[in-house]
């Protein structure tokens, strides 16, 4: 696999190619602009944009709306390609489409990136620590605000009100972006119809998800060239991010992933228990895909969104009881049956909160052996669920 | 928790007190002393030392004999203590000694570190990394010979050899000591008559266990002070090593211990969305006990054993049918039904190459929500099983 293939599998999370069909029309990036958003945690940001693109058309009720929010390495960029000789497609381009299960002949589809996205290819148009301080003119590194799912989901809402939407028949996503479409229907629960959540974390990281997903950022703090965060126009702490983007990666995968793609295959003639130097097939592929996606991802967003998903708890309250009381939306949850980051018994676990508050749930489980990676890869295997439940 | 009473989870991998009764006698370490070892690889070691214990007495005829292999962040000492006031006993010790499932009025039991066990507490007698090497009279760092899972098994082969056994009724281990249990099966066939794999890997490193693992030693080769593995005398690389740590720690847990014994508690008053600063207990807890084990484990030694662990095949062989085929103990597979490490699937996996080959397996899981450590801590829950085994 060459380089060029490499990064785009780990950006988009997807293995090329396994779409038969792309999104029709040649999609574009737009962009939000705020003169400022204040923070959950009430620091005040000036200035901020954040990248979106539609598909299909705004009808003139402006009542046939979806929102589609991004997964953790994910962008805006959910369906369709930016120009025909573009080799990938949006990463759920298989369920966003004419004739697909989010039907764009029939409704009118909006993907929005989160604040701090972690894809420098954002970098143009989406704030994050990257972005230059007004106040300053340089860049925020660590002194950006931290930023929490109902904050990706207040600017979400600013730019459904540019749009004057008022209404959404869903907002669905896959983990991060499940959890910022359980959010949304806390959060605005007079706007929110539905809510589809693929293989998510549930309605507050577990306890396990959070020491996990923590760990990820310790090889960026420990490189020296992240500087507490200081290093734009400098050396990047691209050993540690790559290591970070390493323990991210094989969290989405299955062990039948790995054994069918690389088995214990070595790269070369070199048996590795004879050299330090020889390595496994597996070891390699990540090597590689870690260094290529390091040149293409922030550090620092990197930190920011991690932290994001660890202090998520629906309705952003500080019980989940408290968190889950006003949501109206219906909702779907879909886990990937051999998640092995999600694991189905957090979706079990939200399915069984919200029906104790008397909530309307359906659950049910992408099958495969593809691990998290399921909810992207596998989605269109759920889309007749998914056509089904927007009926309802 | 106490900083000792950590250092001590970490080490033994024990919660203190979970055992009842603690082997009746006080145990010491003995040294296993060879004047050169040559490893698989042809590299030759000078002055072996190797730590082990014993318990019980060995009969006349010498066939009475168990012989224990221990997991990775293990020691020798799997029974006893070695002082009455001492708080922690070895890691099986709910199952070695009078009247238990290895019962030490019936059997010797005997039980040997592996080379370059990863304690420090080992380091005066058992050779690694650290050891000096005695053609330069400095410590070998990375020109330590890479050493595999059946070189464990040799050296353990020559501590019988002295002590003039040539008949083992049962060689056992969890985890890492379950691989080196099958090594011996393959390796000394005539020798083993049974073997008890406890949270195995099983036959082979899963390719997507190779990775995992192989990801722990990144931050320690990140951390500037592993200087290439020469920094014994000089600072270590605490940093990188902790991290190591802080993933093979979590590795062995399961979300019910996260739930249980942390649920979403912070550290003190401040909410982790509020700062940078501000933890949850559970990273707070995983930050102090990787800060205390990296003062206790060798950063180059953790480096061989991973590369052990990575490289093993049963057999030393090139292919997994050539590896089994020597085998001629009964072998009893006991994975931990809720392992997020070593999945039942791999003891499964075992299981059916082992019987397509003709061999005898008894296959059964050990029930709780302990996740890898319930190998180590829920082991006396099987304890009739293993009876009942080395009755057969």
């Amino acid at each position: 696999m060459n380089p060029i293939r490499l990064l785009a599998v780990f950006v988009a999370g997807l293995v090329l190619g396994a779409q038969a069909f792309a999104f029709d029309g040649v999609v574009e990036k737009k962009i939000l602009s705020l003169p400022s958003y204040t923070t959950l945690g009430g620091k005040t940001l000036k200035d901020v944009k954040v990248g979106y693109e539609t598909y299909g058309t705004l009808n003139d009720k402006k009542d046939n709306v979806i929102l589609i929010c991004h997964h953790f390495s994910g962008t805006s960029h959910a369906a369709g390609r930016y120009a025909d000789e573009e080799k990938s497609s949006g990463y759920w381009d298989t369920i966003i489409g004419s004739g697909k299960a989010f039907d764009t002949d029939k409704y009118f589809v909006v993907s929005a990136d989160i604040l701090a996205n972690i894809n420098k290819s954002t970098f143009s148009f989406t704030t994050g620590p990257h972005s230059l301080d007004p106040d300053t003119g340089m860049p925020y590194g660590m002194k950006f605000p931290i930023v929490t799912i109902r904050d990706f989901v207040n600017v979400q809402k600013s730019l459904l009100d540019q749009l004057g939407i008022k209404k959404l028949v869903v907002v669905a996503g896959p983990s991060l972006g499940s959890i910022q479409s359980l959010e949304w229907a806390a959060a605005y629960s007079d706007m929110v119809e539905r809510v589809i959540a693929v293989i998510t974390p549930g309605l507050e990281f577990d306890p396990l998800a959070i020491a996990r997903i923590g760990i990820w950022s310790n090889p960026i703090l420990l490189d020296p060239k992240w500087n507490g965060g200081d290093y734009y126009g400098k050396e990047e702490p691209s050993a540690g991010l790559a290591i970070a983007l390493k323990l991210a990666f094989l969290n989405s995968y299955h062990w039948t992933w790995a054994n069918e793609k690389f088995g214990h295959r070595w790269v070369s003639d070199g048996n590795p228990r004879d050299s330090w130097e020889n390595k496994f097939a597996i070891e390699d592929f990540l090597d590689r895909v870690s260094a290529a996606g390091s040149t293409l991802v922030d550090a620092n967003a990197f930190l920011f969104v991690v932290k994001a998903a660890q202090v998520y708890r629906v309705g952003h309250a500080l019980t989940l009881q408290e968190g889950v009381k006003t949501i109206k939306a219906k909702v779907l949850l879909l886990p990937a049956q051999s998640d092995l980051a999600a694991f189905p018994i957090y979706a079990m676990r939200a399915a069984e909160t919200l029906r104790k508050q008397g909530k309307a749930v359906d659950y049910a489980e992408i099958k495969g052996n593809g691990g998290h990676m399921d909810g992207l890869q596998k989605i269109n295997t759920v889309d007749k669920l998914i056509k089904n439940f927007l009926s309802k």
